[in-house]
């Protein structure tokens, strides 16, 4: 026994956040203590409002405290364009790209060996989403794994016949990567998504 | 723009831990809205209250929300042993070994262009719990740095007048260790006190 039970308490609430252990957890505690506790509060009080007011946005289903987020509030975007994906962070990491369409925000991908069928991620919002929008395509960013490419299969088979063009993000070598470090399937893409070169 | 405001306070916030960058908060603040609200109201309660009601032991200047802390309220210790530390993850470190001693918890190092003099680390509280307790040995744990010996030292010219055995804790080559990544600074602590083997 070494720490008081607040001191205790503390560590062990801290080792739900991810990548975060034991020991890990001991650092950020004493240093919030020995250093900042200000920011200590603010943080417990950033973490209350957070995940009491949190909610999901109305129209594309992101993660958002108001009824609908920043991007489905925003007139300026470009109501053509649907980017759907598998999480609120892919949102963010499509966003980084500069695209600015509208999005659609599944709840993971379809796993039916553990029940999840297209209700439980959110198929039927998502078709609800198409007929009320104008969409002319449809873009499926989900993840480049087995269950997001079967995902994507799966709702472009729905999509396609309601008029829409259906695309997929490519797939291929990573940039800034070695061609020796990419696995043979990335590769294969890489080879027969190939693009002619004109000067 | 991406995230809605609360979220992107929650990111703001968990930043103040040690290692957390953008990324990381990131990933922290959506892992908990998506899977884990109540462990995120959970440690925002153990924050708040970690905050605020944990200070310092009365006797060794740990954290604690007691006036004396676990180690210091616990009887059964050994009364004639004071280990002296330079903060308290120094108390857990030194506990983990086995340890049954009293601690004293300096604040840090002496740093005289810093203006930390022997005032700002605590030295009178030490002299004091010298006095009112009955110790035979001090050791003196601080950090192995320039920093930490100069302290140990100046502590030891105070403390050894007054009676006591002082000691300093072992330098050499640590456990696990491969000996050719050692440094040489380390590698000559562990010739010149090396020990004859017995058998």
């Amino acid at each position: 026994m070494s720490f008081s039970p607040l001191i205790r308490q503390l560590i062990d609430a801290l080792r739900i956040l991810p990548g975060v252990g034991q020991k890990t957890a001991q650092r950020m505690s004493l240093q919030m203590l020995e250093r900042d506790r200000s920011g200590g509060l603010r943080l417990a009080q950033a973490l209350t409002r957070a995940m009491e007011e949190v909610g999901y946005c109305r129209q594309c289903r992101t993660l958002s405290e108001e009824e609908l987020c920043p991007q489905c509030a925003d007139p300026r975007r470009d109501d053509s364009l649907l980017c759907i994906v598998q999480s609120p962070v892919d949102v963010f990491a499509v966003e980084q790209t500069g695209f600015r369409g509208r999005y659609f925000v599944l709840k993971g991908h379809l796993s039916p060996l553990d029940g999840l069928g297209p209700e439980a991620i959110g198929i039927p919002e998502l078709l609800g989403r198409v007929a009320d929008g104008n969409f002319s395509e449809a873009i499926l960013a989900t993840n480049p794994t087995v269950e997001g490419e079967a995902t994507a299969h799966y709702i472009a088979q729905l999509l396609i016949p309601k008029g829409l063009t259906l695309s997929r993000i490519a797939h291929g070598v990573p940039l800034g990567g070695e061609l020796d470090l990419v696995d043979g399937g990335t590769l294969a893409h890489a080879l027969a998504g190939r693009k002619t070169i004109t000067l």
